[in-house]
């Protein structure tokens, strides 16, 4: 596999959507985002390390924090965590209130808004410091002893947070929080805001394409755990358009309103696209357009 | 891959799953099906064949037909079709009919009976004979000049068929059928209704894992096309388990009430189980227990 | 009670609604109607009958004919007819699936479409011509026996039919329907497409406000049979606007989308008014200007 | 009207529920109530004064009280409290979030709980302080300088509250609330918790059959807003029962989870029955059937 050849055609294709989709403003921490930044990195599982555009700048991680969050919940619960999270597409807005309501409390899936409120609260529990466990885990996979929560994006979320109170509040009505409404907010805001790069995720994120190897050589979980992360990863992790996304690339990935989507080659690398404009249902334009060519070119989909 | 030793393994879950599961009992003529039977094949993309109980025994196909009129109506007529179907997960029961109120006549995907509905429109319209068209492609890739509707089974499920005259109606009033209601619904029940085996449905699926190619050797569809339909299949094809079933097997498939998967490796196999008694979703409680073993024993998902 | 000026008066509110909504198109026999014709008429208890515009100018009756039929099956039938379909609003667009997917095939109430064609099931089982009682009721109450359904209308409805027939099939699905669907729909269109006056309505609806007693002194139903028609009427009656109704006007009332609406002063009179023009609801803006005229001048609501 | 005959009449109907419904459980401070305690009163607005077994005992007046919330916010605000909450009725749990997902954070209805938060918070902008606004207006209109909030109840709901916090914060989120989530929960459980009688309520509760009249016989609203409020009660005052409520009793009335009905006869009488145990819906098994027999009895309903 030529990389550089095929980033540079995944840039191009990136590029190319200029103009199209709008950055997120929700909080005004995420709207002053460079509409046009664009940047792409891939690590192999045979240590390749390759990048193009802005891939060594820092943007916000936002719900692709929750693939590492759900990782460290299963890898040091198990199956535990499954009891208070399902793992079906969830068909409706990434965070609604209806499928709550009707199936009292057990969130659809962990990457979903209440899902991974619950995977904090589980991660929580049983490290006494979610967000500080996956900051941890995203500093040493990268090596980057500098990435952190952006203290400004944190509190942005918090001000604005009335619906994720909501939901927290709703799941522990239903008794599915095992922490404080308020302690879950706090660590779920604190691991969405950690500043980080296309760099730092794809080699945070290569435990998944080396079958749950970290990068020092040691393994955080089992290769059929890993292979039931990237399942969940596939169904259910780019919002309402998992399916569609599935269609168009062919690989699991999560994305982010920050504009960041990263991909799992099972066996093979990661890769992270990142550009801020975003599609109606929450995932950059320059990103899928840019994994789009990437699989289409090199034909190394899933399917 | 030592198929014959994996298959055996993958006998031996699926008949330790006795009694769980109920046979479906929607129509008369399912309902006596043999609760313990079971069946199994391989067919690779190499040519080989391999089987295990009753794998050569009919059964009717149901909700598998759909994988065949779907990837007739992409072939025979591109993308066009995704102006009338979607291809999301529902995230409800596979004949809801909430969405299509609140998504204006278009079905979430091509997989739950009312997309279903809409893609045997279609391909009605470009063939003049939708469920022809089905049994014979069946007929041709499996080799099996004798594979047929059974009339019994065709004529049992329009006069129990309230509920997808229903769906029918609902479609046309949004104007999204472009045949008459009566008459897809007869090719739908028609096609759903053919009696087929394991070992028709591996040998009629292996395009699939050969990227698009006939048994003739001759191309039905591009790559593409057939990465896009196992994407497809992989995010929708069980009903409201898809997440699930990804979860356990993580491979594309498609599950019918008559207790049969069909499940495709790309590039290498295709795969098929069969077993009536079914679980709450609708999917053969045997079928999956033999998947999710062979799938575990050679890790060979596409995760 | 000085009906005349305060007819003159409604009709005056009714006439500077000019312009504000929109004719019936759903079926072309309705779309031709004149938006600017406006009728109003009362008959009392005491015998007396008034009107002012187009009072004796025939318009579809529409759904305004479902209170006939629900009040011909209760005193028919009694109470049975509750089992087959409740009395609670519907909180949903008067057409809507949704509920029924939800509550078992069992409509909200029985003027939604589903409930009425529920009400028109049962009226058939007991009458053996459903739309005939309810033509027969209505020209020996009115008086007029050239009252008649517009066969071109009831055959547009028909044409056009594809919700009801799907409302119809998912009932029958649900087996809360006692004749066949095709006979259900062709009785419940031939009920709706009467045409018929202020004047008819008026003098046909008068039992409800003499407390259950018919034109010719014989009793149609108990007072408490009336009195729970009048609470239907008022909670269920003018689709999902029965609450704004209910404020703005506050007596029980049927609408239809033929822009008639029937209401009743208990022990005192029924009122029609009518007026094409709909808003988004489907009840007539001219005829819910006079009425609600007419309660405040005369302050006669039920409240 | 033979008050004291009627009542008594009544009160055998109620003892005749003994041992249906359940007592409220949701909070400890309600389970404790007496289940097979009863009461009835009835105010004239002529003066007159009745009762019936427990009238003077205290009770839980719980969602009664949002009676006379909504009552102070339309007398102090007029119209414009209806920009932020409907008057249609739900159709749904009277908890629910559903709606107001699809409606944008406005509450269907001033008594569902959601709208209830929305009234209080209307009213505390007004007042300065929402929860003492109801009860000075209640000891002033009762004459009972004593009555008071519960505050074990009240911190018993806090300390339950999630759900109502979730709903706080769902309507926040949409820009629904003038004053904080926290500012308006402690009002609404502090309005809730108010421990009065039947004797209280209808003394309380007679301004409306006054047309808008207060016990000192100074006006606090309009004839046409008591007539409104009465319509409201009416659609939307008994949850998701409020169709069988009219259907069976045929008065305006508002129940509460602490088994308290007020009814109103307008230009008549208040009328309040109350006892613990509660149907499906939420209402008072006894109380219903106090005020069925009440009205079918006297023939006083408003149909």
């Amino acid at each position: 596999m030529d990389w550089p050849v095929l980033l540079e055609a995944a840039e191009a294709a990136a590029r190319a959507t200029t103009g199209r989709g709008r950055v997120a403003d929700y909080i005004p921490a995420l709207a002053t985002a460079d509409p046009e930044a664009f940047g792409m990195a891939v690590a192999t599982v045979e240590g390749e390390l390759h990048g193009v555009g802005d891939w060594q700048r820092p943007f916000s991680v936002q719900s692709v924090s929750k693939l590492f969050s759900l990782a460290l919940a299963v890898a040091y619960g198990g199956d535990t965590l499954w009891q208070g999270v399902g793992r079906e597409p969830s068909g409706n807005p990434f965070n609604s209130l209806v499928q709550l309501e009707t199936e009292h409390g057990i969130p659809r899936n962990p990457f979903i808004n209440a899902g991974a409120l619950v995977v904090t609260d589980r991660l929580h529990t049983m490290t006494g410091d979610a967000s500080g466990a996956v900051r941890e885990f995203l500093r040493r996979e990268s090596g980057n002893p500098l990435l952190d929560t952006d203290p400004v994006v944190a509190a942005s979320e918090a001000e604005h947070g009335h619906r994720n109170a909501a939901l927290a509040h709703f799941i522990a009505s239903h008794g599915n929080l095992e922490n404080p409404v308020e302690t879950v907010l706090e660590h779920y805001y604190a691991h969405c805001a950690v500043a980080t790069s296309c760099r730092d995720l794809v080699l945070a994120g290569s435990f998944l394409a080396r079958y749950g190897v970290r990068a020092d050589g040691t393994r955080l979980m089992s290769r059929s755990e890993t292979k039931r992360i990237n399942a969940v990863l596939l169904t259910c992790g780019t919002y309402d358009a998992a399916g569609e996304f599935a269609f168009r690339v062919g690989l699991p990935g999560k994305s982010g309103v920050g504009g960041g989507i990263l991909a799992i080659l099972p066996g093979r690398a990661a890769v992270c696209a990142w550009g801020p404009r975003l599609d109606q249902a929450g995932n950059s334009v320059a990103a899928v357009a840019a994994l789009d060519t990437l699989t289409t070119l090199s034909g190394c989909s899933v399917f």
